[in-house]
């Protein structure tokens, strides 16, 4: 129970956990989700779905199965929450896809899978903000392989679980690509019971949560990604965006938003580093020009290897138990973060693309991804509490670790090299814009 | 002071934590062994003794500084300690170090650096168990040393620290040789006092601790162990032997043994298996044939990486708050299985030193090695707490961890195959002997 205590200022891993619960489907949740749901769940059964692109899976038979599941729904759905949000809209959503942004069954064929939820109960609670957000997280995750597969020229294999109480989740990953040494990105949508002490434990700020019987409602769902690319001079990123939503004996809804993205460059470039935060502030400025400076801070804060004090890259932005000025705003801010990721990142990818690079260099990147394995087994709250609860999905929680890492026995890059820059940044984190 | 409570039944990694106590002097202790000091310490300070090879150190100046330090003392000794243990003896000693076994001096000489405790003192308590444990733990390191020194044809780099309070450490590390891609052999000693509560935590086994002005004077110590060959067809060794004293008010002494060394082959290899298991049997049912089945399952069952349902080798023996039925007796014991390692695995390495493998095999070995990293970071208890604790020594602790290892999404070897059998074994361990 006490594990449950880590979920309210938890980093989402690009981690799933998959819940069985007696019936025939399956569900596979993030870590912090799955802490919801955690009375269930001793097997799993893996659907996979490979030879899926970064394109959409329209023509494949798995795409039309899935549409067809969606029933022949008139689906004209969430045109007025859309269209507000359209000031956030960032430069990666294309002409085309704004146009078709008010069909949701347009907007779900350009998705990696079917959304968990089926598309005809997303139409019908279209003001929902559970609605709003699962076609976020399924568009971003989308958004997100296409450009990837793009740079890539390999496809992602997507891999998609559902669970019998509602809910599932979806898994892409490219491993061993032209670019990418592992490239993976999760979406996981859940919902069921919690007892009112694992409420609290989640959620300990302040009144107790009062449910029905002992038990309250939930709702939980996020993206979450790690990309590990081939070549040191292209950095890592990370990125997660979530949602969580807990209902109260007297329908009383507690609900908050909580996510990041950061960078873990091998080596430093400060165009690339400045590039990436100005595009995160920019999206953060939208809405308050005090959210940047603070998840800024909350992102170093989160991200360091206490144990080497050093942080794990340069940072990016990181926050949690968002639920204020409104959900409406806080949505609008969650989704020009969730933007930002194909700007902030891709320019550094294709930049760097056919950078040459030695022996060396590629020998201190296997000794940071080393480190990068040491925060995420050893810090990252949702990688621990993912693999300490039974039942998870341990290949899509780990999917988050690199292809390769190694590990030297006091290992210190020498004085006025690039290697002793970049890890001066990591122990002395500096302001980029 | 929760994690405490990891001590009474944890196995030690083969790392150390560094005490600082605001004199000069500091200690490198193993993480169990750091928590009875954990009040002290933020900084460290490192004195490497490179060069110093797998044969003693006697010719060089390091060497004779040391003998001088400890002063003329005349050491005649441990006799009487060491003739009741020639029972225990296993084949690993030599003519020559029986006849010199009555001499410390003789001893240390033979060591890869001086005992952390002056020579002098060791030799004025020669009846005390610490002096016979330090000696011990010393002698091990050395012996393990030199046979892989010998069968790698490298020298082992010699890190020693200090503590003010009394006590310290040595870390040996080969990494990147012929035969081995890590080798790591690290001692601590250290003594101090431990609060009532901490003290309760870590022996938790019934009535409560009672010091002097809640205080309690400790004494640990111990030898662990972690070696990585390259070749797959060589298995990793892993083992360390430990002892606990605890003095209460009354002058009671609390005091425990803990210990055990396993192998994790990449591939399976029948006769190598029995052997091993054979030769710690062995050992064992030299002092009761009860012990060897005991700590074969308790073995199986600390190894075991929860999250992927698999032990993370074949086993060995582990056991921990050994305490009856009595000491002369359990540090017997304790003796011949600290004796048994070089018998247990040295033979296996020679076996297997000139086997040919292929790409294939290299790449299996390193997602096992992938899952050792697994088990050390997000299970061992002592790396666990050692990497918690302000101050420890993480080169000394994460020593443990391959040179390098690798992840892939989803892998599962094809039915038939090495990679099965061994998988096979892992997640469903057998009796070898």
């Amino acid at each position: 129970m006490s594990s449950l205590l880590f979920l309210s200022r938890t980093g989402l891993s690009a981690g799933g956990l998959l819940l069985r619960n007696g019936g025939g489907r399956y569900t596979v949740v993030s870590p912090e989700l799955y802490s919801l749901c955690h009375k269930s769940s001793t097997k799993f059964s893996v659907r996979c779905l490979t030879g899926a692109t970064g394109e959409h899976t329209r023509g494949s038979s798995y795409g039309r199965r899935a549409l067809l599941a969606a029933g022949a729904a008139v689906i004209a759905g969430v045109v007025a929450s859309f269209s507000h949000f359209q000031k956030a809209e960032m430069k990666s959503a294309t002409p085309q896809s704004k146009a078709n942004e008010n069909d949701v069954l347009e907007k779900c064929r350009t998705f990696m899978s079917p959304p968990v939820t089926d598309v005809g109960t997303l139409q019908k609670n279209k003001d929902d903000i559970k609605s709003k957000m699962e076609l976020l997280i399924m568009e971003t995750q989308a958004d997100v392989c296409r450009a990837l597969a793009e740079v890539d020229g390999s496809s992602f294999k997507v891999d998609r679980w559902q669970r019998k109480e509602g809910g599932g989740g979806i898994s892409c990953v490219l491993q061993d690509g032209r670019v990418f040494e592992k490239a993976g990105v999760n979406v996981s949508v859940v919902s069921g019971f919690l007892s009112e002490e694992a409420a609290q434990q989640m959620k300990s700020r302040g009144k107790p949560l009062k449910g029905k019987d002992g038990k309250l409602p939930f709702c939980a769902m996020g993206v979450s990604s790690v990309i590990h690319p081939k070549n040191p001079h292209i950095p890592t990123i990370h990125f997660n965006y979530r949602y969580f939503e807990i209902e109260e004996e007297d329908g009383t809804k507690q609900w908050w938003f909580g996510g990041g993205t950061d960078l873990t460059p091998t080596y430093l470039d400060n165009a690339d580093a400045a590039h990436f935060h100005k595009t995160l502030k920019d999206a953060c400025d939208q809405h308050n020009p005090k959210l940047y400076p603070d998840f800024k801070k909350w992102c170093d804060n989160y991200f360091f290897i206490k144990h080497r004090g050093e942080r794990r890259g340069i940072g990016g932005i990181f926050f949690d138990d968002l639920e204020s000025p409104s959900k409406a705003e806080v949505f609008e801010f969650v989704k020009s973060c969730a933007k930002a990721v194909v700007p902030c990142y891709i320019p550094i990818v294709k930049k760097h693309l056919n950078d040459s690079f030695t022996s060396e260099e590629k020998h201190w990147q296997q000794l940071r991804r080393g480190r990068y394995v040491e925060f995420n087994l050893i810090y990252d709250r949702g990688t621990k509490f993912g693999l300490a609860t039974s039942g998870s999905r341990i290949e899509s929680i780990l999917m988050s670790l690199p292809l390769t890492a190694r590990w030297e026995y006091m290992h210190e890059p020498h004085k006025g090299t690039k290697e002793a820059e970049i890890l001066d940044i990591l122990r002395n984190p500096k302001d980029w814009v």
